[in-house]
């Protein structure tokens, strides 16, 4: 449990530990909501066969924006778990945090790519290569942690489990980057691979990813 | 009160569940201060006389702007009465949760839809839909933490009587939609119908709708 | 201090209570930042004089974010400083809230308008209109929240002081109106004589205005 | 520890100050989070590589992104090291706190500007101005709060270590208006003299900026 000088307990320093959290909460929750500017109300559709017509053209958004609000609230429940057991905090794992939240927030911006441009190669791979930016940005960050003797004493087995099944999220990730080259349109189905996380035992206390 | 290993109460994670309680809650707030972007400033009006005009447009647009924080407002209000009632929570509910988020997210797209295209049967429908989602999704949320003895002792019949309440808003909307296909513009007129809702004796208690 | 059956005291329903008030201060805080959206980027500007020219464009927008900047701000400090003497609510508190909070939300609408057609009058005109509604909606939940009993007790007189000093602000904001009909581009002038206000003596325990 | 009649203790008014502090969190967070806004969906783009070579474009507005992340996240980091030692508040130190706050919310508009024109004088100009009337506000805000005494008794010196961190960041910012005259484009590099921070002793305790 070996922690520099500099790191602080959340025991002492219990406002400012909360204020961290909920200050990446903030994020999370307006990154998640902003996802819905992606779906574009038609402009001058003069008839009700006009509208039906230029909202199927929302079809593909619609589906992008479930994709990334199943994918940011997943991040947010890791968040959320990995952060239970941070009893510590110091400057180094708040910059780890900002760097995790800086990709967190482009969310909303690749998910309109990809929407709007889901059968184009390049709009997919960006969107795979921010997803698992922000998952190899939470490996380093709960790295640090258990280096820095940030955590929870006992938990460390946990901790690791978890940091696991975001390596297994982060490597599906960058696998569908070819594959978006290939067949970019179904690329989100490679992505179902997820859900046979072999790592995944009781769903808490892994990498916040 | 039987509830699984995983469940977890809410005096002894009373930080982590006041998290999901408080994203919910951030969630909420943003989704109905994003309802204000449905109102569009007119660009190049010459004059008075076209600033007027086509401000004039705008009417429709705040009639749905007020009705739909009118919606969320009372939905979360439902949702934090429900929340108040519930001791424990897993994973399932975090997800029912998410799913719930995820169509009143929708609502400031669907508002924007309703507003601009009040006499067009398609995006009076959407809207109706939309709404009526979140109720089932709330009422599915609401048996299964019933079910799942997640809600404080004693309650049950309270929390049922709210769901009773939910149903018929649901029932409602789901009503409203053949309506939009014959007359959308007075289809937000029986929406009224909401206010006669004969399940409603305390208004708290309910599900979260 | 007769409070009905239905309103609940702050003490039993701590979790409540502040979930309502951070609601609302979320709404303020999204609003508020909302402002900077009125501000807009010039597109396709190919020179730096064509920048230049086009920027100066956005003084009027500068003006009016910076004054509506000040009443959203001055509006969360009242409602700050009056739900501090609020012990109990009721869903009638909860329904004036959201009315008051529904006309927060707008401002960054009519403040948009007023930056793009402040020498328009009836561009003016609404943005006072807008914001004496919001104050003429804290006069009555303070009256409401008094008559009520919901307020604590012995600092009624303190309250009312409070609301005089709101009623004098709707004042000038109504006064205003006729005068955007002669003068629209010096009606802002008009508005300092909010900082005259008579009523004010100790800057805290009034209508949340 | 002279503090006047009307400032207010963090003991005895624990809810308001936590308000305060909450509120600004807010708009930080949401302010941090509009910055994705600045970043544009091609529209209409036919091609893979249409699309391609329209998010080179994006280039330069992911570098002002990334800059302003950085910028906004140390600002809260700041932000939430000085009021965690300020133990009192008054109506000024509010006051100071929004004119703050207004200058933080104007970044994603700047950042907009910086991003688009980077390569002209004028935005690049602007975006200095904006961080250095961000952090003068701040020094201003900490001198006042050390001179009414609203600060933990014994912390003057670190405090005073940390305004004079601000206000080199400070220097650098307005060193830098000049520079953008001549090379736009190069200014962002002289900005990472910031890295260099002569008074950079312990990263904690300092002006909010």
């Amino acid at each position: 449990m070996a922690s520099g000088a500099r790191s602080r307990g959340r025991e002492e320093y219990g406002l400012e530990f909360s204020r961290i959290v909920a200050f990446s909460d903030g994020v999370f929750a307006i990154a998640i909501t902003l996802l819905v500017l992606q779906l574009d109300v038609p402009l001058h559709a003069g008839s009700g066969h006009e509208l039906a017509t230029a909202l199927r053209g929302d079809g593909d958004d619609l589906l992008a924006f479930g994709i990334s609000f199943a994918v940011i609230g997943r991040f947010w429940w890791r968040h959320h778990a990995f952060y239970g057991e941070v009893v510590r905090f110091d400057a180094r794992l708040v910059a780890f945090n900002f760097t995790y939240l800086a990709f967190v927030v482009l969310i909303p911006f690749t998910s309109d790519l990809l929407g709007r441009y889901g059968d184009q190669s390049v709009a997919v791979a960006i969107y795979a290569i921010d997803v698992a930016l922000v998952i190899l940005v939470s490996v380093g960050m709960v790295e640090y942690a258990l280096r820095a003797g940030l955590t929870r004493e006992g938990m460390e087995d946990e901790i690791r489990r978890g940091r696991n099944g975001a390596l297994y999220a982060a490597a599906v990730f960058l696998a569908s980057i070819p594959i978006a080259f290939v067949a970019p349109s179904q690329t989100p189905l490679f992505w179902l691979l997820l859900v046979l996380d072999p790592t995944d035992r009781r769903g808490r206390h892994r990498a916040p990813s």
